[in-house]
């Protein structure tokens, strides 16, 4: 048996898979929250292209992938797929653990799968320039990428606390030639009036989310992109399960249980949902969400409609949520901190096809560590809450004795997050888990709209 | 023709290539300086294991790679070798230029080809611990990556300047669960004497060979580990070449160029050595060096028997070399700041094998930088070297109008080193040239020993 199961770029797949063609029940659509009624893609023009609203509301199962679009995935993609081999070793574990490696991608993580397909859309509607905000910088840093590689411009709202403390993605993002500015900034009047209240305002994504928008919608030639949640961002990572699914079968494997991290729900959308076709179709398998016991979505979230953003300014999305009101704490997972969980991942989960688990930061540092010391690769911190969930597995497949076979996405590598890991050896790293009243009283501010169906 | 040339690992190179049993004059001897006698291998025994020590000095062109070390480098070898269309079209050359991405092991460049294989001779040797030295700490993170998979204890003193103010290799090496101190310290006696003289000395690379060597020697079990310059690194890093020559055949190709950045040498080799095999054989190609101006051992530096280390603690080794005394400028290329040049190397410079060629910081920078908004992988600073000079030969190509092939070797990934990628895009950075006076003056001090032949 091989370390790696490569798969060739000719078999690399041609066409997205769109889990909306299969679904039991079909999405509720997003509500204008002014009126409650469905929101229409012309009121999505104004920060999104016609060509991406049309994938966001399609119903086709396969969606071809752009030649141009290939060809930059293929600077990366396939990507390998390894069997952790010495992490059951260590485990002693009969279960066979297998793992997609996403950070091999230029920016280290996933998040490049969505953002060269939705730059080559931008070029292709005439789009001169995007915009978005970013946390930690992982979005940033891949839509950066991806505007370089089609020669768009882009600017890089980043949440100034992130900005100032973590400056290694703001550095990717102006190697490629992007601009990134801390926000609040002075360069929309949404910034502006937060810097008059209080000119050290440390930011927020929501305010990134609004002065991205505003940058948007008032400036010529230009949209707003976003990294997660919408259903053609979801469509885009569909390559990884793809892939996943090819390189099994080329060793005669198929899973037993398949296992992202889920944030916005992105990565996790990205291995499962092709598994969960099967699924659908009568194929038993387990499919789990891993999520922070600090922004437990899934776990401990309803079913509702909100906004996407803290600033109220999104249409109403019909997703798990804490609410929006939600203040993460500051974990190191960053990119696990948001308050809903994508319309389609809580489809899926309200729907019963999948299921979710938290763990709290601490474990999932013991996690990476044990990762890290057995595979060699440094995971991100997200991953980290895959990991966690994955041995857990393994543990419960040792116990029962049974031969189970795992499929984990390994999100990205955690090399600019090491501090975190430093953080964590040296005994400086907590848990925050989220009391119950606190997310009773998030959610009780949506009370006045409707539920989804 | 697709974007990456892979390799399967059933046909990953079984065996290292010695280009010792290929080298038209013999490599001169290291040399006892108390003596002016040639080195013997028990004199060596008291730093590194007999069986690596026998491996430096084996005449045999092909050395089995032992089953084990194979298991570790499958872990993320062949490395893929791409076409760097995007780059070529930037530059409008007729050249086709390759290059093979090292950049994708757990460390992050091509050093763990040899630190898996010295960790795993030394495990076979009955060594429990192995010490050495980091500058950047490129190297001392690749050893504590391999010390973790073969369960050795590792320590690293690493320069202290570096320690405080380069954090994240010594992070790295600790997530792997190695121990890195700063060095000067207070563990060893050569330590305590610097830090009596001064409690807040800066450190050097040669104070930390100091200490690196004292703790080997004096400790139970214990070896000191060198990730650079000597003859068996070259062997180890030999796979870099064998791969690419496989990975080219595949396509039908045969380079005319061959390009690497050269500090003390192993990367360089590691791509070169197979091809100048060939050459000495009678192939028409071109090897070139890549250094920088601020440390120009080939390009300035005379032919001597020279010591390893500033402190005047090994062998006298017959080697390219500006001289021990040489106190590197601060360019950020950590690894290419080296005095003198691997003796195998050295041995080929001086036979005419090879070119060498040196370049200024800001210009490998601006390489870099184009090479990260063409080709997406952003680059290690010593890397930037390899690239301007291929950037430079693919011009050449283009005046010349010859459709050239040139293969490079990218030797790791600039993630960690994405600061002095700002310090330049904000006009931080400065060239630092050598005055011949300087270069003259510290090899002055080399008189009384032997010259090479």
């Amino acid at each position: 048996m091989e370390k790696k199961v490569f798969l060739s770029e000719k078999d690399m797949p041609r066409a997205w898979y769109n889990i909306q063609a299969d679904l039991p029940h079909p999405l509720p659509p997003p509500l204008n929250p002014a009126t409650g009624e469905p929101i229409t893609p012309d009121m999505l023009e104004a920060i999104f292209p016609m060509n991406l609203i049309e994938q966001e509301m399609s119903l086709s199962r396969s969606i071809p992938i752009p030649d141009e679009v290939l060809e930059q995935l293929l600077l990366w993609r396939p990507t390998p797929m390894y069997r952790a081999t010495a992490l059951e070793k260590r485990l002693g574990t009969p279960a066979r653990i297998y793992y997609k490696n996403e950070g091999v991608s230029p920016a280290g993580s996933h998040k490049p799968n969505t953002s060269v397909a939705q730059a080559y859309y931008n070029k292709e509607a005439g789009i001169k320039r995007l915009t978005t905000e970013t946390g930690a910088g992982q979005w940033g840093s891949a839509l950066a990428f991806a505007c370089n590689r089609f020669g768009l411009e882009i600017k890089v709202y980043m949440v100034r606390v992130s900005f100032d403390q973590k400056p290694y993605r703001r550095m990717m993002m102006e190697t490629w030639g992007g601009t990134c500015v801390p926000s609040p900034s002075p360069d929309t009047s949404a910034g502006r009036g937060f810097l008059e209240a209080d000119p050290d305002h440390s930011g927020s994504l929501g305010i990134a989310i609004s002065e991205a928008i505003e940058d948007a919608v008032t400036s010529e030639n230009t949209k707003y992109s976003l990294g997660s949640v919408l259903n053609h961002v979801l469509l885009h990572q569909s390559v990884i399960g793809l892939e996943a699914r090819k390189q099994l079968e080329s060793i005669g494997e198929y899973p037993d249980i398949i296992i992202g991290c889920a944030g916005g729900g992105s990565n996790f959308a990205g291995i499962a949902f092709p598994f969960i076709r099967d699924k659908i179709h009568g194929k038993d398998i387990r499919v789990i969400a891993s999520e922070p016991t600090s922004c437990p979505t899934l776990t401990r979230g309803h079913y509702v409609y909100d906004f996407g953003d803290t600033a109220k300014t999104t249409p109403l999305l019909p997703m798990y949520s804490i609410g929006h009101g939600f203040i993460p704490a500051p974990i190191h997972a960053g990119g696990l901190r948001y308050h809903g969980m994508a319309p389609l991942v809580s489809r899926v989960f309200t729907d019963g096809l999948i299921e979710a688990k938290a763990y709290n930061q601490l474990e999932t540092f013991a996690a990476g560590i044990a990762f890290a010391r057995t595979e060699g690769f440094i995971p991100a911190p997200e991953t980290n809450h895959a990991i966690a969930c994955a041995i857990e597995e393994a543990k419960r497949a040792k116990e029962e004795g049974k031969e189970r076979v795992i499929l984990m996405n390994f999100s990205g590598h955690g090399i600019i997050d090491l501090p975190s890991y430093d953080a964590y050896l040296s005994g400086k790293l907590q848990d925050h888990v989220m009391p119950d009243e606190e997310i009773e009283k998030l959610l009780k501010e949506l009370d006045e709209y409707p539920k989804p169906k």
